[in-house]
Order: structure tokens, then sequence, then C-alpha cells
């Protein structure tokens, strides 16, 4: 595929500017509500986190999205099949993992109570749990799954993954089908979702799901909109689930009016367990375009019909 | 070596009991205070955190510690060369590496950041940092030594070790000589003691050494006493140590006067790095005493000249 002319969007797009080669492509770096159809019709190709405001992606051959979640493009919206969606995959799987654990570690290791201990100059020792000891359900078995699987078995954490075909993966112990998440979510210390929203993930832990869990801790680094808020929110009061950590939200800032913000047991962080720095993504949208032009199928096309 | 008579004493004693057969030795379960000379004249061995208060165990054959540290037998103590001498060594390590990746984790993680920000209800992104941009400096490279670097190496941390010997260790990336800290705690992202106290490491982390730390986070699992802690909190103010997590203290319980207690750049912990739990406790003491009993050397067994 030839591409020579490509518009970058996003808040990216200056530190994209300084590392790609002006002589040998046209480019055009601006904000996504500046785009019109006037540049994409000038252009081959369209880079950023989202698509444009005002004008659609039908035109252009290739549009790359700085995320690794392609929601923005695709969710509740038409695609023009023609137009080839590649998305960024770089330490998304270690940044996530990383996260994960942390957040685990933090309820094992009981931060907070011996905080809150020191805050009373007193000293009440009590035994850390090990990792070993745990049991994780990992929805999603992809790329960050399998990751998150990878570290979390190195510990000794008995790992379940849920995927659309159930098939086995490394690092999992098992792995069921999706429909079949009830066999094993009560088994649960920990569920944490990496799944990507699609129609079929769409508000997939709902209240059903939730009445499921035994005082599981719940951490969500997938999508907002996978989850049904008023059912977390019932589920930490009955205890269902015992701690949530979320990253995602369905409407991101969130909103202030939030019953999250001040729940003692959510723990609130900005989208930053899985954060595109400008270096992977600079580097990962010129091994995508050299994919591109020498017409190899690159390894981070998105499944139009699967949504990721 | 005959072992027919057994002394117990400290917090777990109650819990050997129910799991020792009191048909093939003799037992006394009693508290360190109760113990006297004629217990002792009595005992072939001797089980317990520290020593009696009142008498000497220089008429045993054998002492068991059931902590890991054997400092309160031996530091600045007399001891009777003839007195074999165990000490508990089972998940330590698995613990400790545990501990110190949540704290190191809950840094790079930026909780506390975020946590603020969910207070006042703020969203403002911020990119965490991965483990293998850090460099590791640990003090000690014995079996918890070991078992940290593994733990963090599998990250790919930079782990640096500094032990008498300087000798290669396996997952560390190079290991020195202790004489030769000042090569390379100038680098450390983060310092970690494993180191038992003895004569050579009593006030090893003095003013000295902290004023060649470049903002470094310091993480103490080893003994209170190799702490200068007047120089740790000048450090600590010049910013030559960035933050400190304390889970062993020269005295302990901590006393409610130590500036430590209620300083914003110091975590307090009461001790729990590696606690030994019950089932590990008569677990190592049982097979001590299996391999006392058949004559092999333990090896658990501690050297009296190193001191651990």
């Amino acid at each position: 595929m030839k591409i020579q002319r490509i518009i970058v969007t996003g808040r990216l797009r200056e530190v994209i500017r300084q590392y790609v080669d002006e002589d040998l492509y046209e480019y055009k770096f601006m904000a996504e509500e500046e785009v019109n159809e006037a540049d994409l019709s000038w252009a081959d190709a369209y880079v950023g986190f989202a698509p444009p405001a005002q004008a659609s992606l039908t035109s252009v051959k290739w549009v790359h999205s700085l995320g690794a979640g392609v929601d923005a493009f695709l969710f509740q919206r038409p695609w023009n099949k023609a137009v080839l969606l590649t998305r960024t995959i770089c330490s998304f799987g270690e940044r996530i993992a990383q996260y994960c654990l942390s957040y685990i570690l933090r309820d094992l290791q009981k931060h907070d109570e011996f905080q809150a201990q020191q805050q009373q100059y007193r000293w009440v020792p009590a035994t850390p749990h090990l990792l070993h000891t745990q049991t994780v359900v990992v929805f999603g078995t992809g790329e960050i799954g399998r990751e998150l699987a990878k570290v979390l078995s190195s510990f000794g954490v008995t790992v379940i993954g849920l995927s659309r075909s159930g098939a086995a993966q490394i690092y999992f112990d098992q792995v069921y089908e999706m429909g079949r998440a009830e066999e094993v979510i009560g088994k649960a210390d920990w569920i944490i979702s990496t799944l990507p929203l699609t129609r079929e993930t769409e508000c997939i832990f709902n209240r059903n799901f939730f009445c499921q869990l035994r005082h599981a801790g719940f951490i969500n680094v997938g999508r907002g909109r996978t989850i049904q808020d008023e059912a977390l929110v019932e589920a930490l009061a009955t205890g269902n689930v015992r701690k949530a950590v979320l990253d995602v939200f369905a409407q991101e800032p969130l909103s202030k009016d939030s019953l999250l913000w001040n729940h003692p047991n959510v723990i609130i962080t900005p989208h930053i367990s899985a954060v595109t720095t400008p270096e992977e993504a600079v580097q990962c949208f010129l091994e995508t375009l050299r994919e591109v032009e020498t017409g190899n199928v690159p390894s981070n096309i998105v499944d139009l019909q699967k949504g990721y």
C-alpha cells in the first residue's frame, strides 16, 4: 500500500513530529477537531487516539490508533471495511501487569492497615498474605491478559482465563469460554478485566455477574462501559465485591457527580494503567507504516468483526 | 546427636505443642521468663525466638531459633561453641521479596499521588514508572537477598548485590564486596538491606553511607541496629533518602518518642516482612530435629563466626 500523506492528531502529535522524517512523507499535525473533509481527501493515512470530530474516515487508506483500544473508532459507529485499521501495541501488557500487581500486593501486604496504625503511633503486627494463596480470574487472554498471567503465575498465583474461544493459553492454569464464567468466578480472590469495549462486552459486568462473586477484589483495566456502575456499587454494599480498583470509566474524566469518587472501598486512577508513551507510540507507528508500505499484514491489525 | 528433652518457648509454643508428638520426646512449653537453670539442666534442646531471660544456654546441646535472625542469641553475648545453633529458614525470602516489591510498586505506580487526587475528585493523569527502569542495590546476597534478586530481576530491574565475599550470585547483575559499596550506592534508585545484626553490620548505615545516596528509596528488612537513626533522619531532610520503608528497629515496638512515626516520607511496618508462621516454624523445627538426630549438619546451621 502506497502511503504518502499522513494526518497526525492527538496529544502526542507534537512529539511525534520530532521523530518523523518530513522529507520522506508529507505530514499534517493537527487537533482532531480541526480535521475537515478536505484534509481527509488529501490524506492517505490518519493517526490518532480518536477519529476527527467533524469528518469521517471513509476516504483514507489506513487508520492507526495511538491507543490499544479502538472503540473510539469502531464502537457503535460505521466503519468502511476497505480502510485498514491498526492499533498501538507496545508495553501495555507490562504496564498493566505492574499496575494490577501493585494494587493486589498493596492489599495482601496490608498497606492501608499499617498506614492507619502508623498515624496513631500503634504497633500491631499482622501477617501479610502471600501471592501463591490467591486465585485470579482474568477476563481476556490476549496480549495484555497473557502478560498479566505470566507475571502472576511466576508468583504461584492460580490464574484462570476467560475468552471468546476458551482456547488454552500459556501462563493460564485454565481458560474457559466467556459463557462459562459462572463456573469459575465464585472461586476468585480477584477479578481482572482487560476486555475491550465491543457489542459482546458492553455491560458484561452486571448485577447477574457481581452477585456470583464472593468477597472478591475487582480490577478494571479494560473499558469503563463493560461495567454497569450501579450494579458495582450494589455489589460493594453487599460485600460481593470487597474492593474495586478502577482505571477506566464510561465517561472520562470521571464525572464529579460519580458515587465512586469517595467510596471507601474504591480506588480510582485516571486511565494510566496503559499509557502510550511518546517514544513507544512513535516506534509502533513507524514500524506499522513500514509494514503497510511493504505490503505485509501488520501484526497489530484490528479484526473489524471482533472489534479489537 | 541424641535429643530427648526439649524446651519450647515464645509466642508460638502453644501452636507448636499441637503439632509435635509428646510420646516421642519429652517437652516443656513455657515462657522465656519462666525458664530457669534447672529446666536447662534437664533439657537437651531449647527452641525459641530469644534466650531465656534468667538463665544461660551453655548446658543444652542444641538451640533452635524460631526466627531467621539470631542476634538475640549471639549479638554482644557470649556463646558456648559446643552448643549447636540453628535458625528457621522457610518462606522468608518469598515474604520479604513481596514486601519490598509491594512498596517499590506503590511508589512507581504513584498510589499516593492518585489517592490524594481521588480525595479531591481530581483527574490528572501521570505516567507510572516501570520496574525495568530501576536499579536496586541489595545489601546481603544470602537466602533472602537472592530470592529478592530473583523476583526483581524477573521484571528487568538492575540488581546489584553487596556481600562479605563479593562472590557472584545468580539473579544479581553484579556483586561487590561490602567495602566497595561507595562504587555502587550512588547509582541506586533503591537500597534494600537484608543484613543480619553482627559486629560488622552494626550502624553500617551511617552518615557517611547516607550522604552518598542520590535521592534513593531505602528499605530495611534486616535489623534495626544496622541503621544510625539520626543519620537517616538527616538524609531524609537533605533528600539523599527520598523515602524510607522500615520494618525493623533498634527497639521494638518502636518507641512512641521516635521521630520516625510521623515523618511524611517514612513508612513504618511492625516487623511483619518475614513473619514466622506456626506451620512453617513447626515444619522447620521438626526437619532440623530429624537432621540433628541423624547426625547430619543441618543446612540452617548458624556460622558462629559470621553471626548468621
